[in-house]
């Protein structure tokens, strides 16, 4: 039922394209250096443009629906899509049957590719806008890990007066990706970095360390792979059936088997040792959390209910809830609870999308969960769906609560 | 003359690639998570794969060549190159007269755009494995630049202790990609925090920070531009005429017009304040290098020359040399110099590509330099271009002799 009328939005969005666009289109902030496309418009249209003299059929894929371009007599191709959603979003092109990155965009990892991203400007940009305030670093590290018998890779969040107050320790966030992405979602489409360098600036969030690991890459590599040592940064080795593949699941996460049980041991035998070791955190479970978007968020609930000694706070969004029944099921994890933050964005929640089309209410369960005496909160992002915007906003909101 | 040695190579190459070919394809080590393609074979031919079942024509272009790719009955094209050079190289692919990256490949900044990027494995790869050994973190920072009025991007390693002895100061190596390359370069393709990590380890080279900054990005961004709050990471606004247009450069730079004076003043008004401000630094001459290669040799030479207040330390990799005339010419600059660095690949060097073919042998120049009593050494990478594989050795080597 869901699905039948997702599809018929669909369709009449694809009508839409073709009907007349606003042309005010300027170039998005994502663009590589000095291309002018793509373009957005006034009305969240996305405008691409390529150059490909030789070919049949050009499309811009993007939101689950192809646009067909229209080439000049340059063999230049130019096409636009029905209005996006505010915020960010993974697009492709496809040339004569070639799904490819569009050569004029910044790339990211999601839907378990790098490739094409495009950030469609939004009324409240400003939170993670890029501004001269005192600037947090996003370090990158590479750590050995027992469990993988490999070296790991994450990123590390330190708040600007982390190399200030040279004696202060900080509380730790353990902020996880979604199926299909990585350790850079947060940093790159996330902006994690900014958001909480203005929450900070403003006050209205105490400086804390943030963690983002590869939530997906759980199991000890296959041998045979590519040797540690000829490996880039940021590449990982063959999975075998471990990642998730294909693009991002419709009604469902496309997980790998061990996605809460493999980056659990990863997580609490290898990274948080190593980062308690590493940084100036403050170790206990009061000044420790752990959140995730979709699947981390899934992971985010089964691990903090599994080890109620390592972690007192967590947020998942648009990944679940924590029920009363949890609580009830888990006295230790109950006992322990510091805050439970739960969010959506609004038209998933209401599509029940994501898996959630069991007839639950996570914000009656919430509630209910907050009626029994936990400090928990739920946050719907208005006018968004299951994407990068709900996941900022619930980072920006999250913060504000987090080690208070 | 030289020009019509070099292409008679590379036509050598391209028939090279039409014979067989040794069947030992292993996956590239630089591949996106859990893609077989590209892949290279014991002779450092690159095969690539995409499917286009819709195509004419796909070709893969690499060292400056196209090569055609055969269509299969599923639509899927493959096809390999002539053999490449140990190290890392730039590639695209063409289908149907679209230039694109693969989308198979990890993507690098170079040629003036994010594409696809290979590394050939090479006999000294280990240098620059990642290693179980003390890591140094990779930092990404921005900053304010009153130059620029805009904010800055940039990458500061710190070396393993740098967390460790948090009281100990350490000197600085400002280190600069090529012309239509940028800020990305030596993080990513020249691998410079295993480098630096594993020579730490090995106690071959003292532990320094090292600054990566954008060279090529030296002006006041244009009105109109997009506001910096919407740039994501990475990004940077519209250039205009600044930035070097098309791919790498064949017997010239393609640099910026400003690009020693402009980056002159970013680098010392804005940037060695910021690193010294927010960074532990022994913050004099004598513990401050600027090395670069290409471009980032000719910015290094003209900033150091112009400023021997500011830098007694100088590399320049494939990107000319210092000279008896230029000591005595600049008597403050040569007064205070403690180590000068000048390397090329042995294939650049013996054609004198890169500007260098008027007659001036470098080697001789660096000789001269040295007997007239400077602290110079001349390095040659063996059987390597103008590319990055001749820039890690560069960096390897210049490391060792830097701030003893």
């Amino acid at each position: 039922m869901n699905r039948i009328i997702l599809s018929a939005a669909l369709c009449l969005c694809a009508v839409a394209a073709t009907a007349q666009v606003k042309e005010d289109f300027v170039p998005s902030p994502n663009n590589q250096p000095g291309k002018q496309y793509p373009m957005v418009n006034s009305e969240r249209c996305v405008r691409v443009q390529v150059k490909a003299p030789d070919a049949k059929s050009v499309k811009l894929d993007i939101g689950g629906v192809k646009y067909d371009l229209v080439k000049d007599a340059e063999g230049v191709w130019t096409g636009e899509s029905a209005p996006q959603d505010e915020g960010f979003h993974y697009y492709q092109l496809n040339i004569d049957g070639a799904d490819v990155p569009d050569p004029s965009s910044l790339y990211y990892y999601g839907a378990s590719r790098w490739g094409s991203g495009i950030d469609v400007p939004a009324a409240d940009q400003d939170f993670y806008a890029l501004k001269n305030v005192p600037q947090g670093q996003m370090r990158e590290i590479y750590y050995w890990s027992e469990v993988n018998q490999a070296m790991r890779h994450c990123f590390v969040y330190t708040p600007a007066d982390y190399d200030v107050n040279k004696d202060k320790r900080y509380p730790v966030l353990y902020l996880q990706h979604g199926g299909g992405e990585n350790e850079y979602g947060w940093p790159q489409q996330g902006r994690t970095a900014q958001i909480m360098d203005n929450l900070i600036a403003d006050g209205k969030a105490v400086p804390f360390i943030i963690v983002m690991e590869n939530g997906s890459w759980t199991m000890p590599r296959p041998a045979g792979g590519a040797p540690a040592m000829q490996r880039p940064q940021g590449q990982r080795p063959p999975q075998g059936g471990q990642r998730p593949q294909g693009g991002r699941p419709q009604g469902g996460f496309g997980m790998p088997s061990n996605w809460a049980d493999g980056f659990a041991n990863t997580l609490i035998k290898d990274c948080i040792p190593y980062i308690d070791s590493h940084f100036r955190t403050i170790a206990d479970k009061e000044h420790r959390a752990m959140a995730g978007l979709s699947m981390g968020g899934m992971q985010t609930k089964a691990i903090t209910v599994a080890h109620p000694e390592v972690f007192s706070n967590l947020g998942i969004f648009s990944g679940g809830t924590i029920t009363v029944d949890d609580t009830k099921n888990n006295p230790e994890f109950a006992k322990g609870l510091k805050l439970v933050f739960v969010s959506f964005g609004s038209r998933e929640l209401e599509n029940r999308v994501a898996g959630f089309g069991d007839g639950t209410d996570p914000r009656q369960e919430t509630e209910a969960l907050a009626a029994s005496g936990v400090n928990a909160h739920f946050y719907v992002s208005p006018g968004t769906a299951h994407e990068w915007q709900s996941w900022r906003r619930a980072l920006y909101q999250f913060a504000q609560l987090l080690f208070k």
